[in-house]
């Protein structure tokens, strides 16, 4: 029978883990190997500290091409009083001191003599040399162990080995290093509902990738992983595969049905097949987590599987396998990979677990919070001024774009019931600091050129991150100092000029520039055809037609409220007038599924979806940029991309679009 | 005939490379190659972005289990007038929403009935469903493209790809990514003087390990190794194999021979096989790199190499090949490689050179630089209190512990002559912050314990970075802020206590506390069967017996001085007092070499280079730690270690050692 999840705190979960891990003496470093000491062993982890075999030099070696020399046949030489020499041996830098010398010249402080005395041009082979300067005893001579002595350590356990450390390894008298074995990792993809990359899809198919991302995880961190093929939502096939991954690997992945619908079996086989320790954990997204443990059938014993006595080639399999029944929304499932695998693998290979470096940074919008669980926020990231702001993402466990366009986690503690704009919060950052510094943050009004925008600037060093909140939350970012530059297509009803009278309002007391960006035709887009015969704003109030609208505050919607208002259409005899989405593709996807016959937005969107268009509005889509942005190196490249032919013309490629103001400067105010 | 090098600004050097290889179109991506979408593609940089080819979700998706119903059919429902509905389909978690109905509502919110009305247990497959809210339009509906709209940018070219990313692109419709070929990177060992590890090593032989650290740096970077075997210092066979190498590679790395001695020939070979650009970069270390391109013979076209054309398999050669001479020294090829191999493998893979963190340090003490080159200097790094230190490791090329030991880079450059102890510096950090946040700077004595005690801390999630300057030098940087605690053994001659009244004189003001850590034995270390037959320090004014010292404030430096002036012997007598190490071990490294016959040391240094050993003292080693680090959490791990048998035992287990007051507070003041 089906077993209800029921969460329990995150350090409460990880406990009974480490507790089950431990009792089957698995919670340690697996087993660890010798592998020749190449350039594969960068990113393997050191199983024991290196002590040097031999020092380094492991004799007295010339610093210097040049003489050795003795020091007492030196003293007294002067610029005035040379000194010439008899007894010396020329030495290239690293030959060996040879016996009786104990100072090297280098060669550009003698003069070469031949037999009558003169200088010679056979420098390195002179009859006698002359010098104009004693020299101090072990002068330019790299005296044995001053780099490493016999002995000393020279990389401790635990040592994530990159290249250098492979040299000092080598310099010290090494030929191979022990390092620990990589974990193997099963990943189980179960559902009848997923089908494979490249399959024709239909309605109710589910692209199965979450192994992909689990096994890139894996391999990222240290793992070694196996992605098996599908298996249905049949129990015993999956209690199967289960057993079958278990005598091969060292964690199981069973990905999803760990939550508790019908076709949840995940729970039910770790029970029939060992332990279930946990059904449920309180963090979001990724709360449906099983974690468990499986007993392998006929295996070995433990002593046979202690560090020091590697298990051998072919597999003796653990008695005990964790097992962690991963939620299948995606985000939940890269998170779940983040939370529970990434210490373990850390674990199993004696290194330190990952840890992102935290900066502060203030919010540009609330984030709610049900205060039950930790709550891991995606956020976009970036330095506007001195400032750096975290702007919450699209929250959905479904939705892994949000993990592509995430440059951090803001975590929520249990307990917290959300944090308001404006908050400073912790940051766990994926990108580096360079990396954010050289971020744009344009927050306003969508158009599809940002994507294009975006490609272009990438080629200049520089990151586009983009949130479409509309023309006016675009403003009110600016105006909060939370954006460089914001998109807008704001129309003045009553002087028919675009953003000025708006910035006016906003923007007191900011110093702005507005810079030409696009011109775009606005009209209606309908299904292929278009079945329901709709031609003007008029066709809106017919009660079969159904609209999709854009969200508060966009340009688009502001062009919509004003056109109906001329042509006297209450919003109220719009079917869908509340049915809101947040860019001119989400507009155009709504219409191509059928959630809507029509709704407002740009040619260019229409043409992505196959839909059709009808044109009614030309309008003036600007950029808006504070002056102190505006001249920022930051920025330069911005307005290169706008100058740049090829950029202008991938722009009107797509279909009702005029480049003719791009990159002007329309006003400063 | 050989050509000296001249150095040229680092600025123009590359300038120079870029240029001819923009003349030759190799200053871009290389090549492209569609790789399969799977796990190996972490870490590859997209040649092309990533458009979507589907939407995801590709169909209206339930997010929730439970029923799909018509909104039409929910309006009016209130908890106290529940509605009952007979049209409703069950639906999974990413089920296709069925035709005509438009929002879910969740199972939980659902009260399933039988035929006969009542509440069911078969919630699955209910008669009709009582429901107690109306539900808006699309509530519980994942709409076609919620996440990715089809035409949408996903990831822009040059991206590196991330786990997740493998997810969105999959989820976008694509199979396989376009990338950038991994640049195939030829690195040539040449050296007449070199042998591979595992050889028997004699006087004058050098373990050739740069190819080593070269090609792992080149894998770490993206690119495709091939390490050469030795060949040794003869021009005509230099010659063959770089002519052979640049068949088929992308980029020669020539090391070393890049100097201006009597058997450096590299500058030479590029001289023949193509163009020298540079010999000589104003850089320290490293300055005698070459910079140069070899032609290729009988090569195809250019045409045929552009981007959109990739070359076929097996290759069409280059017509030119980018040659870089490498310098010998360990650090200076180490450095070379950062300097020009990385931002080219960057440059031809299409994404951006990597940008290591910067952060603002104090510089521990005092750096000369010559002012005529870009000086580059290893640091360690550690904060103590508020403070980030850079503490600056030793100099020489040839250290490559230096380049283990290092957390960052200090760049001087061209025209600044130093900088001061104090100063505020920029450090290009090869750690994360995290790692320096939990490394334990210990500044002061040397003793070879402390090798011990960095390997047990390390297993307890803490960095020893050690910074040998003597006890009276920790006492200082103790006063400075600039150390966590100091190793330290200076007896008082008058009360015969050891460290209290130094403390009381270089750190008044200071809460401090003194822990026992050692007892140890100092005494003569002299060569094996002691040839000069040294009994006591009476035998050091014999003029026979070369001595080799302590730097001045050494603990065992005092203890000699003291110990000489009682039996009134002054320092002129002895030959070899000037001589200076830092270490124990470097004392043992100069006796056993010959370099000295005897010094003043510990018996585990004499041990570890098999020499013999003299007792004579006895003292005292302690650990002076301030009040406020010594309650700090950093320190925690130190006092768990100290307790630790296991550590004890180990310090034990080398000679002379004595643990009885290890992690006991002696004093506080």
């Amino acid at each position: 029978m089906s077993v209800y999840l029921h969460d329990i705190p995150l350090p409460e979960a990880k406990a009974r883990l480490q507790s089950a891990l431990e009792q089957a003496d698995l919670w340690r470093m697996l087993d660890t190997e010798n592998i020749p000491l190449d350039e594969n062993a960068i990113g393997r982890v050191l199983a024991e500290p290196v002590w040097a075999k031999i020092s380094s030099p492991h004799y007295h070696a010339s610093a210097m091409d040049g003489f050795a020399v003795r020091v007492e046949d030196t003293l007294g030489a002067e610029p005035g009083y040379p000194r010439i020499l008899v007894l010396f041996a020329y030495v290239d830098t690293g030959d060996a001191l040879p016996e009786g010398f104990d100072a090297v010249i280098p060669i550009e402080n003698v003069e070469s003599l031949d037999e009558r005395g003169e200088i010679t041009s056979a420098i390195h082979r002179p009859a006698s040399i002359r010098i104009r300067a004693a020299v101090t005893p072990w002068s330019h001579i790299r005296p044995l162990g001053e780099d490493i002595v016999q002995t000393q350590l020279v990389l401790p356990a635990g040592q994530v080995l990159r290249p250098v450390d492979l040299g000092a390894v080598a310099a010290s008298g090494h030929q191979s290093v022990k390092v620990a074995r990589k974990p193997r990792v099963a990943i189980l993809p179960t559902g009848t509902e997923l089908v494979p990359l490249g399959s024709d899809l239909k309605a109710g198919d589910i692209l199965e990738y979450n192994s992909l991302v689990l096994a890139a995880q894996v391999k990222a961190w240290g793992g070694d992983p196996t992605r098996f093929s599908i298996t249905p939502d049949n129990f015993d096939a999956i209690c199967a595969r289960v057993a079958e991954a278990a005598r091969e690997h060292d964690l199981i992945l069973l990905n999803a049905g760990s939550s508790a619908g019908a076709e949840d079996f995940s729970a039910q086989v770790v029970e029939k097949l060992g332990t279930l320790l946990v059904h449920g954990v309180a963090v979001r997204p990724g709360h449906p987590v099983i974690l468990g443990v499986i007993r392998n059938q006929g295996t070995g014993n433990q002593e046979s599987r202690s560090p020091d006595h590697p298990i051998p080639h072919p597999l003796i399999p653990n008695p005990l396998i964790p097992i962690i029944g991963v939620p299948g929304y995606p985000v939940s499932a890269a998170l779940t990979g983040e939370i529970f695998v990434e210490p373990l693998i850390a674990k199993w290979t004696g290194r330190q677990p990952q840890e992102l470096p935290v900066e502060q940074a203030y919010l540009t919008r609330k984030i709610t919070s049900l205060g039950g669980d930790d709550d891991y926020v995606r956020v976009a990231v970036g330095k506007v001024g001195d400032k750096l702001l975290a702007a919450p993402l699209a929250r959905g466990a479904g939705i892994i774009s949000s993990l592509v366009r995430a440059d951090g986690l803001v975590l929520l503690p249990r307990g917290v019931q959300g944090a308001e704009a404006g908050d400073a919060v912790d940051v766990r950052l994926y990108r580096s600091r360079a990396e954010l510094d050289r971020t744009i943050f344009c927050i306003g009004s969508h158009d599809m050129t940002l994507d294009l925008l975006a490609q272009f600037l990438s080629e200049h060093n520089r990151r586009l991150a983009s949130a479409n909140v509309g023309s006016q939350g675009g403003l009110i970012a600016l105006k909060r100092g939370e954006a460089h530059l914001a998109g807008s297509h704001l129309l003045d009803p009553e002087t028919g000029e675009y953003n000025l009278s708006y910035i006016r309002q906003y923007l007191s007391g900011v110093s702005m520039k507005v810079y030409g960006f696009v011109g775009r035709e606005q009209g209606l887009i309908v299904r292929r055809g278009n079945p329901k015969g709709v031609k003007s704003l008029r066709d809106l109030s017919r009660p079969e037609v159904h609209f999709v609208n854009r969200q508060r505050g966009a340009g688009t919607r502001v062009l919509l409220d004003y056109q109906l208002s001329k042509i006297g259409i209450p919003f109220e005899a719009i079917q869908g007038y509340t049915l809101e989405e947040y860019t001119h593709l989400g507009v155009a996807a709504a219409v191509a599924s059928g959630r809507a016959d029509c709704g407002l937005g740009i040619p260019a969107a229409a043409q992505s979806l196959s839909l059709d268009f009808i044109p009614l509005f030309q309008e003036t889509y600007q950029l808006l940029i504070p002056k102190v942005f505006a001249e920022s190196d930051l920025l330069v490249p911005l307005f290169v991309v706008l100058d740049d032919r090829a950029f202008q013309q991938a722009v009107v490629n797509m279909p009702g679009y005029d480049v003719s103001q791009m990159g002007r400067l329309m006003a400063e105010m």
